[in-house]
């Protein structure tokens, strides 16, 4: 499913935020702010209420592990975001919604003071999801109010913070997504996120007519060499994506598509999950922990080579075309050793990203690098409470790059580095196969 | 709060339970069935929607451990008790509302097959709260038709089980009070069970007036000796209050009151939660590990010394002459000691009640005895399924008696066995000083 | 294997113990205190020595897990008792062999201080073995000091702490086998506490001729009634014998002897580690969760059916007709509902062995008892440091009656309450079978 | 404490492995053999056993944590490891000295079956520490056979494996150190590793007399670039630090000296333990789980400003000049953070000691880099089971680089990649700052 796809469904509204606020106007580098500023939060703003739209209150609460929140905390968070940010120290006039919302609604901002325990989100049902609707109209006018009083000055200097919110809003619908999915792949009823709407995640249609569907996959090569990686300067990005510096890659290739279901069934069938020297050491400790059998969205049938998966519609047969998701970083990278072949480095895969505008099927799945998320040199974080938005989680993670087919449009960056730790597998998160070249 | 008082508030009808479905019948000693089973189903099965009528869907979604399950569980699973133990066996018409129930709301009867994980049953938000109501109907329909195609044959062989469900419906009313109270207190907007009802437990009317309203209290002496406990054959009994029997006591003597709020107050101003010598030497390492300073729902104000408690109306002042709630054994243990006193055994406190007809101040507070939960001599489970119902239990538990303001008064028996591990702190538990004489 | 079998294994000596520091005095009623008290102590001091002499340093400084110690500590801690009650209070010339000592070998007396974290006892290298023993051998001196030196008054003074102390020691005793036994049963070289001696636990020689070596054993009925339990006043006792009060019993049978590995084996084939109907809720669980297929020193053959067991002499082929051993409460408590039964209360098995002088095969392993670990009507602990001696472990623990091959013949008392938590595994405890009559 | 002052100290022999078994001979680059690699061999062996030949029986079984294991573990796995990887397949005649250490020694090679699980490695009394000593004796007795019998061709074949043993070796030797000192930290008693030899880290020495000793330290500019990284071909390696490669490097300066105990002494007292915005995410969350409030082995006196550090001769006054040790990832990169400056990556690392042939003060203590542990480009494990060695841990692992007191002489490479997870606090390891130029 592309976000195209989603745009299409009743009350989901991802492609809602195409375009982005990010067009027309350049946070870094000094360019003219956007013309339309507030029509672009009100664009994202709705957006979000549009994804969730079709969830019951009940569903929006429910929160399935520490690493998940409910659908209804991310829509009051990322209302918090603006409040905290930008109403309280920028419009004398605010008027807080509820002052007991700033502690409840801040997620890991250690310069915002103490905060909710984050296993905790799913117990609030209160506010219910009425008050957090409310909550979050209170702070949309609010912030009209701020944007039409707010003279040139004013506008510049909150419009970093502002377009940040509206990246930050974008990030967390893709999470409503997988946080919700992951919640109902633990339902024994095995609820669909959107029921009704036949959203299948495309297959073929990125491949060429010329390529084997199943792996080995088609390889495009790459000189390798002294190359510029890093936030070019045009438009938005996010401070872990700067500064822009060379690095020098050994020449390589990369897979033209995605890996797919038909090949990670393939490992299956060849004992993938059972061969050890498949795996890194912390890998092979967790599959043997946790009793993986094959990826966590993956239902075996009465045949154990017979597999659905589920998904935003609910149990589907497996789509061996499609490219695979919901896998972590230990089973991506026993994957492709497996492959006879390795995970990119982000810098390879930004690389050949950039010199063609884009790489096959990418975009529908997160591709798990073999990079470590780590700054870059020279990476500064941005000023006052932001800096706590990306830089100290710089550990302990691996970067994955490319979007889903749940990220908005706006945020599909070739520079854009996502992260989780090895071991998370509820993203929308594959990998394409990368190997060296002489 | 007594259940009197409860009965007044809007919406909310444990005093619906009154009188209850033992009147007129007997279970266990072969008198006559029940004129009007079916009117006694439907107000219990009534009792339970209106206690919970004034509960949003997300309040009654919440599960705040394991040991405690949303609203919405306890209403299907009271429903799911009928279902599997009386439909599905004894109604041939019977069509399930849904298959996947049968699984869902299981408890843990392993003879019924293979269950949810208990502590999954917050995310569970489909079958969403519409749909447990059309369930439940759906059973109560069902019943309906069953009880009124029964011949005199079928209705005397299902008539323990319906009694016992009936009783088990009470039960889960209670539990309904104390889960969604325990996960009130992790909300830090502390919401109120029912904020528009001043339902204050009653706390002076318990004592007479020649008694003084601190500890120590007054003491009521008994002569031990030989007596028999356990039921007597009259009215309903759980299979666990079965056989009666004689036991031996010495003489000892009872409080005359539960231990009140002043009391636990002067504990803690006397060091009691940090004074080892004072608790057993389980209780001790909890106290340590989870730092313990006060009963689990007081919240201290700036001066140490000054508590709010949290309650079904919300955070409240602490009063000093109400039953002290929400107690461990370990502490309630501690506070004996510390008061030169013991717990009574749950035959003490049985003998002192039957005696007197009830003891001064119960039934406010469930009260821990010092008697592990153990069969009685002769002890024979129910037959079918429902042997499960209780002996699987008694092991690391200690007895509770006399009932709460939460208890359905059909279910305030004397020879009523509740039973918790001893670190449970959620239910409506406090506790009587007794002492040996001589 | 009888102590008195044991007493022939050379450097090994529990049964130099026999006899004991009890005979000739009695502590609790009065009469004149021993004789030779001082010998007695050297007895009970060195049969420690002597039983632990064929383990190397290594062998005695190992801790397998929180529960057990290192049989080194063993050694110091019982050398502990006496300095820190005993010399140290009452020995005005006394000089610590080392200061820090008191700190590193107290147990478990908050009273006396902090204490060396219990799981880190194994890290404790140093002190080394020759260094134990030189503190042993210098409390040994001070300890002959402060008996030569006492006047009367002081005699009478220190006796029963004195005594309290043997029998503590001898308590160690059997700790010192049972605890290096499971850590030896974690070596998959598996060796044996005592290689070089034939020490088999005595199987048949405890039946009768006419009694079925194989369950269903004989029964002996008792009519139960009004009885006297706890100690009688003749000889030692711990505070938690006392005091002797009556109980009532319901009429019972006991069976002839303990449960045999025969006996066992039988319930293992008859699926008895898979029927979840056989255990208590907390029982099955751990079944479960730890993967429980037999007793735990049990080590199945390439057929399923065929183990060997772990004992003091190593791996050796089930004895059939031997008591079993090593069991927790949770199989006990199956074993007997399978075999249609049920364990005896405490109180049960103090009034038949009195009856009789003792129960058919008794003394080669704990009998598990249905009775949770609670004190008598009017249990008064012993005063000063000594209060925390026994009292504060009366939660979450079963009595078990009886002794073991390991108990030093002087502490096989009819009344003595040995206690551990139902899923302790490593002691040598099995159980005898009970059943009502009527 | 260099290697060199270790070698004085009687007994202990690090300083026997000089030189090494790698001078003379090239593994990785066609060279011809070592002369002497037998002599080699010996002359590593016998400094394992003159470096723990101080240490008891008892010190050498203890196992402070998983992650460490017994001084005598080290001993015997070391043997096994050319047990298993020579003596096995490569000389026929080859008589196991206990076919049942072929399990028990073998620490994570999944290629050479199941191992005795890590965790209990301290519960081995037996072998006893005698009994691994001739297990030693005797594989080197086979490997004088072996090195005799064998024919060039056979010599050419083993020599990789050979070197990889006593490389292996050589690394178990500054295990034995660090991992007994772990123990030792854990006894109140604080034994000493050498308690009769005055074992200083050099301090003041290694700086310039005119650089201030204390933060900040001078600065070492360096134009960044193209470099090589990576092992240039002469003498060992291991597969990690290949192959060659080169990287881009933005401009950087290094400290002239490791962080001392004076810095961080500053960074204590300035807050740095308790403020969140200087930790990385996972960091503060450890700071506060852990209770951290200063490094590992710094015990803090009655006034919190005055620490203690307990090392290899037990606990001795911080030394402010000495550079900090045992001190995680989370701490070096906080205290850099802290100080106004980052961490290098190791290639920042390399090059700078590459171009002056080694870096102020290094080799004292290993120096966290701000490098995820990952392969090179091009990287191949080498073949066999030895491909396990290092390729499986490139994960949730940083890079340290530069070697400490406590690391054979004949392993202080440039290129050696030392790694530890992020928290691991029992190393040798400490840092060096670095800033970005420009």
């Amino acid at each position: 499913m592309s976000s195209a796809d989603l745009a299409g469904a009743p009350g989901h509204a991802l492609a809602g935020t195409q375009g982005g606020p990010t067009h027309g106007g350049a946070i870094h580098d000094g360019t003219p702010l956007a013309v339309d500023l507030l029509g672009q939060y009100h664009e994202v703003r709705r957006a979000s209420l549009a994804l969730s739209a079709g969830w019951t209150p009940e569903d929006q609460a429910l929160q399935s592990m520490p690493d998940a929140s409910p659908v209804k905390w991310h829509l009051a968070h990322t209302s918090w975001f603006f409040e905290a940010l930008l109403l309280r120290p920028s419009l004398p006039s605010y008027q807080a919604f509820d002052e007991r919302y700033f502690r409840l609604f801040n997620s890991y901002y250690e310069a915002l003071g103490p905060r909710h325990p984050r296993p905790q989100r799913g117990l609030l049902s209160r506010p219910d999801h009425a008050q957090v609707l409310a909550y979050r109209a209170h702070v949309d006018a609010a912030m009209s109010d701020l944007l039409e009083m707010a003279d040139a000055d004013l506008r510049a200097r909150i419009t970093p913070t502002l377009v940040l919110g509206l990246q930050h809003e974008m990030q967390h619908q893709e999470l409503m997504v997988t946080d919700l999915l992951h919640a109902f792949s633990l339902n024994p009823l095995r609820p669909a996120l959107w029921a009704d709407v036949a959203l299948a995640p495309a297959g073929p249609a990125s491949h060429g007519s010329d390529v084997d569907p199943l792996h080995p996959s088609g390889w495009t090569p790459h000189a390798g060499g002294k190359v510029d990686v890093g936030h070019d300067g045009l438009g938005f990005a996010f401070d872990n994506e700067l500064p822009r510096h060379p690095v020098w890659l050994q020449p390589y290739a990369l897979g033209d598509r995605p890996v797919n279901g038909a090949d990670v069934l393939a490992f299956i069938r060849d004992g993938g999950y059972r061969r050890p020297e498949l795996w890194l050491s912390d890998a092979w400790a967790t599959v043997q922990r946790e009793g993986w059998q094959a990826p966590a969205y993956w239902v075996a049938g009465l045949d154990d080579d017979d597999y659905d998966v589920f998904g935003p519609n609910g149990l589907a047969t497996l789509d061996p075309q499609a490219p695979v998701s919901a896998l972590s970083y230990f089973e991506a990278d026993a994957y492709a050793r497996w492959a006879g072949a390795r995970l990119p480095t982000e810098f390879e895969w930004e690389a050949a990203a950039s010199l063609s505008g884009s790489l096959g099927g990418a975009g529908q799945v997160w591709e798990w690098t073999g990079s470590a998320y780590l700054p870059y040199p020279g990476f500064r974080p941005s000023p006052g409470p932001a800096s706590e938005y990306n830089g100290k989680f710089m550990l302990n993670q691996m970067v994955l790059r490319g979007g889903s087919w749940a990220t908005p449009a706006a945020q599909k960056r070739i520079g854009y580095r996502n992260f989780f730790p090895p071991g998370a597998r509820w993203q929308i998160s594959g990998l394409r196969l990368a190997r060296d070249l002489e």
